[in-house]
């Protein structure tokens, strides 16, 4: 395979075979040009005077043709000589790399990025996962941070983007139409100006086997909604022993919030913490939505054989000892995920926390309630891989509650994509969040969350991002596969907001969760302590956020009602004089300045001036207005009761600089994205 | 000035004559070599066909001299010709920038970078303030993200880092002789090779008036313990009336912790808060050790006459309406200075929150205890130039203490470097924290903290990063001035622990406070809830800290203990069934294992076989090993009292995963600084 075969230029290049054929083709290609020998029997053609580079006019051919013609037959007098093809010479330009990969979360996927150095020791690299649109390709460019050097550095006319956008596409194209064939492309150089490119140099890595895995990238949604809504359940494992998992998931359903019906299953007891039991699940005479399995998972294909009789088609697996042991074990569960469908069950787990629902009450965790507490109902949807993440999200979830929460596991068969499409269409979840460690079907969650992403706010904190999974290769692009910058790639074109720890995860949660959507990235803000708004700004302007001029009726506005000494423009600083109707008064120009779209009061409870009425003046606010406001504060026992106080009244309340500052930028991140997409394309 | 009266080797050049000494300088120099035309009469030399490059040997030399002094002769018939200089042609090596510049808060600084595209797209240079040690040199060489084009990039001999070092020590020797002189310095391109370096290009820019400041390097200590120590109070402007500065900082003094007398002055009250008040200070009939001020700082002068007359050496001044509100106030605050000086009284402030102490319960708070707590006492000193974020600090101090803390605000007097050689010599005090949003006299305080760090740790957060301060300037590396990047240079060669946020200083501070410091950057954990060790992995890398396989005996040792579902390495998993004992067994594992310096359990409290006992089993083993424990956890309600519990015994303990791990970069920082200094020199 080479780069004809994509479609792509290299050095305009003809074969001449006398010397008025050379001096034709260098005329038509455009001086200067480089002559070389044509022989398959000459390997190494510099060497024995083969090669001329720089030839500058007619008469330069002539005699190089003549010249390099008597070198071969000097030095190689049996070769077999085809001819001596003319060259363009490529003398400007900016060198880029285009690769392609298969990434081991993903699949084929591209790279861009600007050759030489910049490749390969800053690693100024961007990725998408093809087929990539115009807007993808175009948001790669602008991602690389040597971009200026292609806007025209140094004198230089700018390369043009749409050439680029171009390029990409057209390998995109064909890399995706052999997806199936392509181990890597390595396009390495391509050199680029103005609008033209060549390929200087191409290598194409053939997979030695094809792995011939239908993947499928269909979300299946179905049976998906009884998990949450299930209104009888059996939990296979139930215990009255303190500690088991079946005692704490049955205490969990039987003795609190919940109000559907609960039966225990368990072989050698017939009463289970008071109540009646069965020795298995077909056994049980009433109408099943649910059962939770709590034991070895070696019985777990009986135990769909079972659901198929009863006719159910929702199983939670909580316990262990599947593939995060290692061995054999995830054969063991290709075999669960095959009887599943086989049975038509719908399974999330195995090894996990199972399902809680903020209305239904359903909660399958066997952590007991004096030690976990569980949030109330809410607009979010909360789904994660760790067990760990998950209890401490929904211990965080206090403020904005939470309608849907899914531990996933292991993950053999509701994975990240059928949830994403099920709550995608639920129209009283407003957001939803994820917490992932790696992907076992990318390109079923990509094709998902761009789909769901386009109508309402996903925000994920992948961590793992240490490479992983990326096999030996020969190329230097496909040595990338499994990076974080790959998964980075596929999640910008998912359209999702991405947070870098779960303490971003909770804070952007909460933001979008509790206030609407920001129109831009313009904050406001107000203090009545200097410290954190200058902490702040340092974050705002490394998050590409902007803290603009306040308009100039604000400002008079202002200045009419503060005390002279009160800084009127953006920060505002009410200095440790400020009372809540100088907060008020701020807060509202804010809200009403058109230059604003993210209003960021931050509190010192501390000063005295500062009243405890804030706390119903501000309430009185929320609403009023369709900005976002995010409040901050530091602060001891007192500080903390003020906090709770106002995230009582809706808004969300930052006890850090970074997080209050993270929360603005993934409140504000989609009006971006959409942005950039509706003013190119 | 130019590059050889800095003592710098140019490309080799000699001017000829002569065609024989065109020659002779030719064969001296090394072929290839440049001819050019030298003439004061023309200035395009190439235009002229006056410059020849890469000539090989004796003969084109020869005759291109001849050439050269023809064309010279044909096109400008008039000048006058002194010869034809011969030079040198650098043919390889890597490009580098050096530079100086003038930076506003530490003065004369050094740049190091790679030159082109490195330093002016990517900003991949390192600054340091001069003069710089032959460690600091190695420090920017290794700082820079581009290092390894320098250590034999495709295929060429690596650059001589001690050639490199040389060079750099060179022109900081010069550049620190001449400061008063430069503006700034350019050499750009210098090219370096193997042993050898040659500078292309420079550009000396001098000072256009020179600013005659004479800047004191040397702190002050005098009087500042009494800060601390005072046994009698005087707070001027002492009130009854409630939200008033006077009213707040009598209350802190009069009737809470502090055993000291306490003087109100208020010329109209003979009695406030019920006790007895005085007019003026100097009117009190006893001693006074320390002045508080909290009216009109018009009235400063004058208060210091009476400091002076009853021989007060030690003034806070709470009060605002300096410099921060612009205008002619600087100037107001210079005379304050001086007349500080005259009366030998020590000024803590103005606009500030003042001082505090732990053991003396010294505080000039004018917050009142209703809002905000103050911490025990304890081994940390902190020193902030914010008073929100002083106030947020004392507030989040409670597990390990604070015995010095002072608010400097404006700064008349007392200063960060004085602050930090009086705390250096304080056995009892372990570790030194510091918040500053700018430096006034950055050079001080770079002196002072490399003269503390040496002995005790510091950290500092400098906040406003955002570029300030630098002027206009005709120098590449001038523009750099105040640019966050020289102070990260200034902070490194002070040897402080930085960090990046207030969280971090938190963080940070907590772990050196509360346990030893680590040998090393390895660091084991353990958890029952692997979530949080996935996330640490990827932070910890980010972070320079290493991950090591445990050693051997280790292994063997778990494997025998543990139950076969256990992961035995690092990071050790004793999953949902870990119980307080499997956490004490990797523990005390951890901490013998000489491959590990710093040991992390992180806990999942729900989880229901971890016993609350571990509470106490935890604090048996605290500092029977000479390794820090760093302790972690998410939660609510149940997990927050494990964890206050877990602190209470002598742990840092570090609700963020993110904080976890900056404070396990902390508390190792030292031990790589000092092990790198010492490496090499």
């Amino acid at each position: 395979m080479n780069i004809y075969d994509f479609g792509l230029k290299g050095p305009k290049t003809c074969l001449a075979k006398t010397v008025n054929e050379a001096v034709d083709s260098a005329n038509e290609i455009g001086y200067p040009v480089v002559l070389k020998i044509s022989s398959p029997d000459i390997l190494h053609k510099t060497d024995v005077g083969g090669v001329r580079m720089g030839l500058l006019d007619e008469s330069d051919v002539r005699s190089t043709y003549l010249e390099i013609m008597r070198n071969a037959k000097d030095h190689c007098p049996d070769a077999k000589i085809e001819g001596i093809s003319i060259q363009e010479m490529i003398q400007q330009g900016v060198e880029i790399i285009i690769g392609l990969l298969q990434d081991p979360q993903f699949g084929i996927s591209i790279m861009f990025g600007l050759g030489g150095i910049f490749a390969e020791i800053i690693k100024d690299v961007a990725f998408r996962i093809l087929p990539i649109t115009a807007a993808d390709a175009l948001s790669m460019i602008h991602e690389i941070k040597g971009q200026s050097i292609l806007n025209g550095y140094r004198n230089t006319n700018p390369v043009s983007e749409d050439m680029l956008v171009n390029l990409l596409m057209q390998i995109s194209e064909k890399g995706f139409e052999l997806r199936e064939t392509l181990e890597a492309v390595d396009l390495n150089p391509v050199v680029v100006w103005e609008d033209q490119y060549r390929v200087l140099d191409g290598k194409f890595i053939l997979k030695k086997h094809s792995d011939n895995k239908v993947v499928n990238l269909t979300p299946n949604i179905s049976y998906l909604n009884k998990f949450f809504t299930a209104k009888s359940i059996a939990i296979i494992g139930a215990s009255d022993t303190k500690g088991k998992v079946g005692n704490g998931v049955l205490d969990s359903l039987l003795n609190h919030d919940y109000q559907g019906s609960v039966y225990p299953v368990n072989p050698g007891h017939p009463i289970v913490m008071g109540v009646k039991a069965y020795p298995t699940l077909a056994s049980i005479p009433d109408t099943i939505d649910m059962a939770v399995m709590t034991t070895d998972i070696n019985f777990v294909p009986d135990v769909l054989a079972d659901c198929k009789k009863k006719k159910i088609n929702n199983l939670v697996i909580i316990s262990g000892g599947g593939k995060e042991l290692g061995g054999d074990n995830s054969l063991f569960e290709d075999r669960i995920r095959k009887a599943g469908k086989d049975n038509d069950v719908r399974i999330i787990g195995p090894n996990c926390t199972g399902v809680f629902d903020g209305r239904s009450r359903v909660a399958t965790f066997f952590q007991t309630q004096d030690r976990m507490s569980r949030p109330k109902d809410g607009p979010v949807a909360f789904m994660t891989q760790s067990g760990t993440v998950g209890i401490a999200f929904l211990e965080d979830a206090h403020a904005f509650g939470v309608r849907h929460y899914v531990s996933y596991g292991n993950r053999v068969d509701v994975d990240e994509a059928d949830l994403l499409a099920s709550w995608g269409d639920d129209p009283e979840i407003k957001v939803i969040s994820m917490y992932v460690e790696g992907f076992e079907n990318g390109r079923k969650f990509l094709y998902a969350a761009r789909e769901v992403s386009s109508r309402k706010p996903i925000i994920i904190y992948k961590s793992a991002r240490t490479e992983h999974g990326a096999k030996a290769s020969a190329s230097h692009t496909g040595n990338l596969g499994g990076s974080y910058q790959v998964v980075q790639g596929a999640l910008r074109q998912a359209g999702v907001i991405t947070v870098d720890s779960y303490d971003e995860l909770i804070s952007a949660t909460k933001a979008i969760a509790m206030q609407p959507e920001a129109r831009g990235v313009n904050v406001g803000m107000v203090s009545n302590g200097a410290g954190s708004m200058i902490q702040a700004i340092d974050y705002l302007s490394e998050l590409g956020m902007k803290l603009p001029v306040l308009s100039q009726s604000t400002l008079l506005h202002l200045q009419e009602i503060y005390p002279s000494y009160y800084i009127t423009h953006n920060p505002i600083d009410v200095t440790g004089s400020g009372t809540s109707d100088d907060y008020i008064t701020g807060i509202k120009a804010l809200m009403e300045d058109p230059n604003i779209d993210v209003v960021m009061p931050w509190f010192v409870f501390v000063n005295i001036p500062l009243q405890q009425d804030i706390i119903e003046k501000l309430g009185a606010l929320n609403h009023l207005y369709k900005k976002p406001i995010l409040v901050g504060a530091f602060g001891g026992e007192y500080s903390i009761r003020m906090m709770d106080g106002i995230e009582a009244q809706g808004f969300p309340v930052y006890h850090s600089v970074c997080d209050w500052v993270s929360a603005a930028k993934a409140i504000s991140w989609r009006s971006q994205h959409i942005l950039e997409k509706n003013k190119i394309f």
